[in-house]
């Protein structure tokens, strides 16, 4: 079993966070989201409800992977907070993978970890209907219609992971293995994901 | 087993023609890549080597989707050659289509077949370094550098695939798995492939 990481990307309503609790439990594999934010709260002293919130929004500038390619001189006192707290959450990432079996959710993961040969890189997707349908199931009725509240996540993620990565969100080439959640089911993506770690 | 159709596009160098055949065989499904060239040829009276070409190449004039929004009113004799021949294959894959238990290679098959509820779509992918080794194996050396051969040939696929059906090759949201053959390897690429379709 030679990949030991396994990070999963995923369209909002998808299913991407239960594949992946379904996959970590599967493989006795260690699950950081909320985790990976305790983490990241701890480290950085800030409230984890701001890095949950960062997670998902950017400012945006386009200098930070100018200000990254400064390496460490750069002073982290002319970088925003939230990037700053990318700096951060990046260098944890980077840990948890080297310590390895374990499944990472979102936060640039992909690319974070993009040249670890014992990674497995995964993006899920859904169609509309099936993301919205999902959507009530687990987090029921709002104000906001789901179409839009969909669309909204999906344009932060695409905005911060161009921030931070200078690349498109949700693009093959990014990924090893893209799961349309709605057409082959949630337990069968986490079934198909387990298999190419066990056979690898 | 509700899926009866399997389409796979593919980046040249990939291996998605070889896991295509291993798929048909393990499925006991019609496979139609050159069998679909020697169809159209039938049909239309063009020779083979031609109808290859053209499924790689296009005579870019926008007009084409404009065109099939006229539907069957429209003449063909307003038509290119090329655009003619798109017209042909494109019901013949319907009919094999409705037809069932096949796997279609290329040509824009999983456009054509987006709304089939038992298609599954399939996109094969993987880096330059594996690709560029794949094709030397398959084709050996040529003049051409490999990285140019398979940078010409992704070009045409996307400039066809643009001009016939007016949207992005490669993006997620057109397939329903995308395997990036050279982490998974081939032969695992078409277990997991023949899995969802005998699990469907």
């Amino acid at each position: 079993m030679s990949i030991r990481v396994v990070t999963i990307s995923r369209q909002f309503g998808s299913g991407g966070r239960t594949i992946a609790k379904m996959v970590a439990e599967k493989l006795g594999f260690d699950y950081y989201d909320r985790e990976l934010v305790s983490k990241i709260a701890k480290e950085s002293g800030l409230a984890e409800d701001y890095i949950i919130e960062q997670g998902e929004y950017a400012t945006v500038r386009n200098s930070f992977l100018f200000d990254l390619s400064l390496g460490a001189a750069a002073s982290s006192g002319t970088r925003s907070l939230s990037d700053q707290l990318y700096v951060i959450q990046h260098n944890i990432i980077k840990d948890l993978a080297e310590k390895g079996n374990c499944v990472i959710i979102g936060r640039c993961a992909d690319h974070i970890l993009a040249k670890r040969e014992d990674a497995l890189h995964v993006f899920c997707y859904a169609d509309m209907q099936f993301r919205q349908k999902h959507l009530l199931e687990k987090y029921g009725e709002t104000n906001e219609k789901p179409e839009k509240r969909l669309k909204e996540k999906d344009d932060k993620r695409k905005v911060y992971y161009k921030h931070y990565t200078g690349e498109d969100w949700g693009m093959p080439k990014n990924y090893n293995l893209c799961l349309d959640t709605g057409k082959i089911g949630l337990e069968q993506c986490a079934d198909l994901i387990v298999q190419i770690v066990q056979n690898s």
